[in-house]
């Protein structure tokens, strides 16, 4: 038999894939989690809310209105209600949120903007969220974050506030090639051969230019010399990442790196930044996007800490 | 009423999407043409000659057999019969094919195989047919062709030899990047901005680095600052290509490209190449493959020219 909890107040974490939810109690510690598919790629504009209240209504005190604090996709332009980007440099989350009009009753949703940047043009949703939350912990830190994923964000930390980022598309790149491409048939299974990863990140990174020949040179040496599909993985994975860090040499150049995420990709990351040079602490991503809405939460409602 | 046309051989291009065949008579000439999709995508092995009976059957004199001399990936390994490639330099084709044992008593098949490259390695299929059909109206040619397309190649030609080639997966990514990333909303339709695309170029090629934080840019500035779908297009292109250029540079900067295809694709290589400071001579492109097949039948078979 399940304990009724009764939300102080909802935290929601609404990507494209997935919707997550915590009820909240006062001193910002989560009572209950519930997660859902109906990400907001799934939805329409007015199936958010239904999406909503089926996943958390019995967490609601009747006589009361009960604060959601949502980020992430979910205010995205094709999400329930377009949150404005807030334009960098600014605190990541906390001074600013959209709030949904004419909602049930028992509920208040706010949803918190995601970041931009003018020049070069770049944008974040949910990320800058966990971001909140590792300052949360780190209040005094200065430097860059990675975020690695299917759009990797690369941000710049100083005086509490992201001062810059960039956003690499290499995670969906990977999956394209590995996965539709005709190179699919070299690259086939998951296994791994770290030392080829390591060699094909330093050529990538060393000769960007020469990318785009070590791609079909994977399916040729597939054909001709029985390239593993271990090492053809990990040598595109290296291609891709390479290019990457070619690109934001600026943010893992000048000091180290905070690594968010501390398994999979997380690990790749960090070792990808160790190979070319630089230095990566990895930090156990898990509950970091709680944590930044718990923060942005206090922020925006005054509640105690 | 069609009249009867009786072939003296016949010419197929067996590709991985198509299947085109065409009546020659003694002097080299084409009677007549037919195409079917019966790619070799499409076909388990021991479908090809049914496929191929069934759009050429007539065109046999049952009191002889008739020979039929095909190429591309008819002859890969998972095509009707897998005919090994051989190592450049050699001649494009006509010195070699692979004879399909236990075909119908009407027709004797043989399959012209493909071209590899040992170190960097590299393969192709169908395009040294091509290649072999611009050689036998330049016979004196020495230079670098590049035949643009789904998996473009570049090929340095010598003494009647092709001395190597590189192939760049330019055309699947970015039909993949496309058609089926998150830049397929910025870059929907079908339009062009030349001076978009000459300036991606230009900046892809100067600074291959930078490409992959140029990708996500696409989707920021559609999001951000309304950038046109024909512009984002243009410079994804412009992105992708520049790569290729970059890596591609030994081909196009010590002399004249000769760029197989007077439209489209080829007409876009041959405004890369220019833009990138070297030289372009278009070629049309259609009725090549036909006199790569004449010629090397000629060769094998001592017909007349």
């Amino acid at each position: 038999m399940a304990a009724t909890v009764t939300a102080e107040w909802i935290a929601v974490d609404w990507g494209t894939s997935n919707l997550r939810a915590w009820a909240m109690d006062r001193d910002g510690t989560p009572l209950a989690m519930r997660e859902s598919d109906k990400g907001m790629g799934r939805l329409k504009p007015d199936q958010f809310e239904d999406a909503l209240l089926a996943l958390v209504g019995n967490w609601l005190d009747e006589d009361r209105i009960t604060n959601v604090l949502a980020c992430g996709m979910v205010g995205a332009r094709q999400g329930w209600m377009e949150a404005d980007y807030r334009a960098v440099p600014c605190s990541p989350a906390g001074s600013d949120a959209l709030l949904v009009p004419g909602t049930d009753p028992r509920i208040r949703v706010s949803i918190l903007p995601g970041l931009m940047q003018e020049q070069p043009a770049d944008v974040m949703r949910g990320e800058e969220t966990q971001i909140a939350g590792y300052l949360a912990d780190n209040p005094g830190f200065a430097g860059n974050i990675v975020l690695p994923g299917t759009h990797s964000k690369w941000a710049r930390i100083a005086g509490g506030e992201v001062t810059g980022f960039s956003t690499y598309m290499s995670g969906e790149v990977f999956g394209l090639l590995s996965k539709q491409s005709v190179l699919r048939h070299s690259v086939a299974g998951d296994g791994w051969d770290a030392s080829a990863f390591r060699s094909s990140l330093r050529e990538s990174l060393a000769e960007p230019a020469a990318a785009m020949g070590g791609l079909f040179r994977l399916r040729a040496e597939s054909l001709l010399h029985g390239l593993a599909p271990d090492a053809a993985r990990a040598r595109l994975s290296g291609i891709v990442l390479g290019l990457e860090l070619a690109a934001a040499r600026e943010h893992w150049e000048t000091g180290p790196v905070v690594v968010i995420g501390a398994s999979g990709l997380g690990k790749r990351y960090a070792e990808a930044i160790e190979v070319a040079g630089g230095k990566a602490e990895q930090i156990e991503g898990e509950g970091m996007t709680l944590a930044g809405l718990a923060s942005a939460y206090n922020q925006l409602h005054g509640g105690s800490k």
